[in-house]
């Protein structure tokens, strides 16, 4: 196996989503850190670079610099990943797959629909690939899900039910916590609640089932006083064929940690899956008995054993889920033979943009029904 | 304890839900079924009373008929158990509270609003009572989650998720299945899921947290291809004071029994609760591990345990919450000295069948937000 | 259905067994409770059958004159349930069957095998029948289990595994607390966890799979300072055949009310189930996904279905169990074409009398192997 | 952070635990792999060094040319992970103890008790350190009840219950199956389930209490006919102290993955865990609701957020528990100020061996309680 270069913009000291993807890159050993600008304060970029065993040459401030100076090394990085605010993603994208550096992007893929925009013009240039981290969809046993509801386990698809329950939101945010300020600031967000996890929940809804959306009706909340994003989100969708998808999306639900579940109903079965224990998958045809389907199980299908790295019983969790999606990433760099249809890019970056603005857009006419 | 002499309207051989009530009646043995018109036709309603131990003279036919030569014997029925389908509820209702004979009627109250407004009105003219069955309010941690919203566990409510969830109509009814085919009728049942399900969804949405509805929208679905009333529903509630309701009901949701969930989240705190593993209530508070309260347990309030029969980790199930009902219906009926707080009458009734009218006008009228 | 007259020693004011034989003697309407000595003192029996409805001239004070007086009318009790502490049951068992009443008795048959032995010597001569109420029999799905296992779908059994927890005997005894003083009275309950609740996991894990045992080994503890009977024990089981079984009873493991579990191990696939959440049992090919098979569900087999009342998804719990036992008598007694093979009577007493035996002799003898 | 040198013995193609040292080597980045004997065939180890990226130069065939190599080159390996197959870990061990580099070794620590000792005496001529894999210590919930027992949370202890389910080898083992072969091959393993699975369990029930053990008594069994090793084990611990502990292990038990359990029963509360939902602990006070501590969640100890990576309600799993061995190993090779009490070492290691040895001891002397 080819083990590549990676450079990362942002997941700076107290960052949060920075370090999971530096786990996620080494779990199955296909990439090693070498580069970084690690934040934009040039003091904090350069501590955080040496924690990380960055040498000082490589340690950056300005992410345009980075991309410049990596492209321009015999031992520049194959890939960047980019791990900071939402509003962020698409200038940085826009500079590495200009220097011809692969980019793995935290979702959402931008904050604005103008951002998604020019990243993808942008991205005509290059010959370099963007790969989108809806870490999700990692998980075996969503894998497990998408290969049954292709195969015709569950008949014609008719409801699809999304939620994904926080309650990290359910009081004023704390000025202290920056994971709380930055995502609850429209302008470096894009988006509250919707843009922070219903663009996951959305996801996974279409990757699962393959389902593409007519229409959506929204209502964005903002459940708790003075928040000026929302915090609480209803969306309906319309999907071609006549299903029907709901998706519900909350940071105030006190009790939910990161409670993600899928429901997907057919005319002859049903899948159920919950991500805070996600090595298992309920599947349960019409007048029969529920069945546990496990990871690594016999029950389970190829396409999640080519995920799964372990035997049954011994738990995988979030960070496996989310090193899959950096392993397919370095196979599909790398060329691997073996095609990844799984993995995620500028399309799937611009619908999960194009989704937020809709529910926005929706919202604000009284939940009128939109196309993205 | 005083013990009632009962009557049963419905109910007769090959029906459901007339067994149930029977059961009900007799678990705490607070009433004697001593009479009935179990079936409109004369063979069947004789059969069923010998069946059920009903002495000839007093099974009949005919509910006016009965209703009069109960009300006439010395040793008459005290109440009358009204089992029927949805759309006689009202008529014989007002043939036995004009009798004066006290009516415990299973939900919803009537099949249509005037039938509801109709009965109201001739109930004036009683001095009977009359009690409405939404038996899941009979159980124990369902009293439990009441009492601690009312002692402002949870704080001020934010957001209810009430959901009921079946898959029995997953197919086209089956036109030798009596429960299915009258369910689907509209002329019989006023409505379909939402008639049968939503209302109690709705009821114990209300039960629990005692908000009262502003404003609902409700989208009504017919998943199944060539059914008559809507299989699917979902429903926005504005409740006064600024909380939020949502309800999901469906009978097409394969792999749900009787899947009937409520999940109550307040600015401090939240509930949570299963009807199919019912003697657990899961209550959070910000920041705290999750509780696991249960019945018969020192962490059960008094309103739980004065509907208690047994201890923790014995489980009580649907047919005791049921009983509960009878149990206070009894009291009510005896004048016992304890104010059943709990009991519902004609005005909780009326808010059901207004509830399902304003689901239906709503749907029609794209889904806008209709009052009561 | 013919309906039977019932009468009742012990279960006055204060008890609480009583009560739960009442309620399920009512559930199905089979019995009808018209005597009773419900307690020794003449004061308590005579209020107790007050409230309980029982007419004052069949109030009793003394179980002998109550069997003789009761056998004289022509109205007299078809049956009576034996309800006190456990070393009543056998006098009292005795002079009904003299009187040629039927008997239904609490577990476990009697306090000390003498009395076993007495009692069944003492029904040789009578033609009424004695019935044992180890209740957990009755649910629908024990019965499944039983049904699976003897249908071979398990394969040869090789494991089984029971255990009953409770914590309620976590402190030294309340004195006030009558339950927990009869029941750690060696005299008068002739045994400490074993007898109360071992008795129960012993019988059940012989009903589902029919083992017979070869011999055991037992230690028995008492974990609280000062309690003189056992509330911790650990048996191992050689059954025939040469499965093994192993029960853990405990009434000091915190965090456990009633938490009664059966595991069957066989050759080809298992059984779990757990008293709390009855309505569920979990069966597992090997090398397949665990089924989930439900009670009432189409995949409920036709000895479960025969117990079950109301439809999947509605659940049933500890009283319809119950009330499952009292049915099956009442059908024995009316001489019902329906052989109720699940019926448990003096045979099976005595083995619950002799396995309690069989404990203690082998826990005095350092855990030996004894045969029952 | 120092970044470490790792070599590993064993682990080539086709092994399982060596992949998943590799995986738990790489989480944290504190050890690059640069060295290794995967396979005793030298055809096998290069191809196996060749895929993992070892350079040729520092593959070997032979663990004691490596172990002297290694130790004379400047770059040397700082530490070697040991993942044969149990009966070659003490010489192994042995040879790099006395090369000066540091043991990572996979349990039990030996094979034999011979082995054991052998291996103690040898390390006391060595400065480098020996350090134990037992992987479940690792997890965070485990941590945190550990610390709650040592905090006295639970009062005195009364009852250990560790259980450890399989039903891999339910069947009679395939001879391809290379994990099957040589655990069921006394030569290789030096004992069944017992040293498989059984030394976890006991190491883990120590590990959270603290409990030192004065005798046992053991049952070992071959379920399946013709395994030369035991495939089920029970086990009776007397405590220092007046403790009891239980441990069942079995890889017959259909429908059980790698299930393992611990409660623990103290005189004021319990804690019980499940290793494959492992990020939940619930914790009871004698007369309170039962809490779900969640890890990562506010109610976790300082001692569970020392080894947890990310937020509650995204799963960690088995890599990451046994990725904290790892790093607290590097902590403590590195010389790092934070004292690792959790570390394993020579004593644990020698205690699991002599725990199976005297399991074996006891369960052919009829189960007789004997010394460790």
């Amino acid at each position: 196996m080819t083990r590549l270069k990676l450079g990362m913009v942002g997941g700076g000291q107290g960052a949060f989503i920075g370090g999971v993807h530096r786990i996620a890159a080494r779990i199955d050993g296909r990439f090693d850190l070498v580069a970084g600008a690690f934040a934009s304060d040039a003091a904090r970029a350069h501590a955080s670079a040496a924690e990380l065993g960055v040498a000082p040459d490589r340690s950056y401030a300005d992410f345009r610099e980075m991309a410049k100076a990596e492209a321009a090394r015999e031992d520049g990085i194959d890939a960047v990943s980019i791990v900071t605010p939402n509003h962020l993603h698409g200038p940085i994208a826009e500079a590495f797959l200009a220097a011809g550096i692969h980019v793995i992007c935290d979702k959402p893929m931008t904050a604005t629909l103008e951002q998604a925009n020019a990243l993808i013009k942008a991205a005509e240039g290059s010959n370099a690939s963007f790969f989108l981290t809806h870490n999700y969809t990692g998980y075996p046993m969503i894998r497990q899900a998408r290969q049954m509801v292709a195969n015709g386990d569950l008949g014609d698809i008719r409801i699809v039910q999304a939620q994904y329950l926080q309650d990290w939101l359910s009081e004023p945010a704390d000025p202290d916590n920056k994971q709380a300020t930055w995502r609850t600031d429209p302008a470096q967000a894009g988006g509250g609640a919707i843009g922070d996890i219903g663009t996951h929940a959305y996801n996974l809804a279409g990757f699962v089932t393959g389902l593409k959306t007519k229409v959506l009706s929204a209502t964005l909340s903002s459940v708790v006083a003075g928040r000026s994003v929302d915090d609480d989100a209803r969306v309906s969708l319309q999907y071609e064929g006549g299903a029907t998808g709901h998706i519900w999306v909350s940071q105030v639900a006190i009790g939910n940690e990161n409670n993600l579940t899928l429901a997907v109903y057919g005319a002859k079965a049903s899948l159920y899956w919950e991500q805070e224990n996600p090595n298992v998958l309920r599947f349960t045809k019409l007048g029969e008995a529920p069945q546990l389907i496990t990871r690594g199980s016999g029950a389970a299908h190829p396409a999640a054993e080519a995920v799964t790295r372990i035997p049954a019983g011994h738990p995988e969790g979030y960070l496996e889920a989310f090193a899959t999606l950096y392993h397919e990433a370095a196979d599909a760099i790398s060329g691997s033979a073996e095609a990844h249809s799984a993995v995620l890019g500028l399309k799937d970056g611009l619908e999960g943009v194009k989704f937020v603005d809709a529910c926005q857009r929706s919202s604000t006419e009284s939940s009128s029904w939109v196309t993205l």
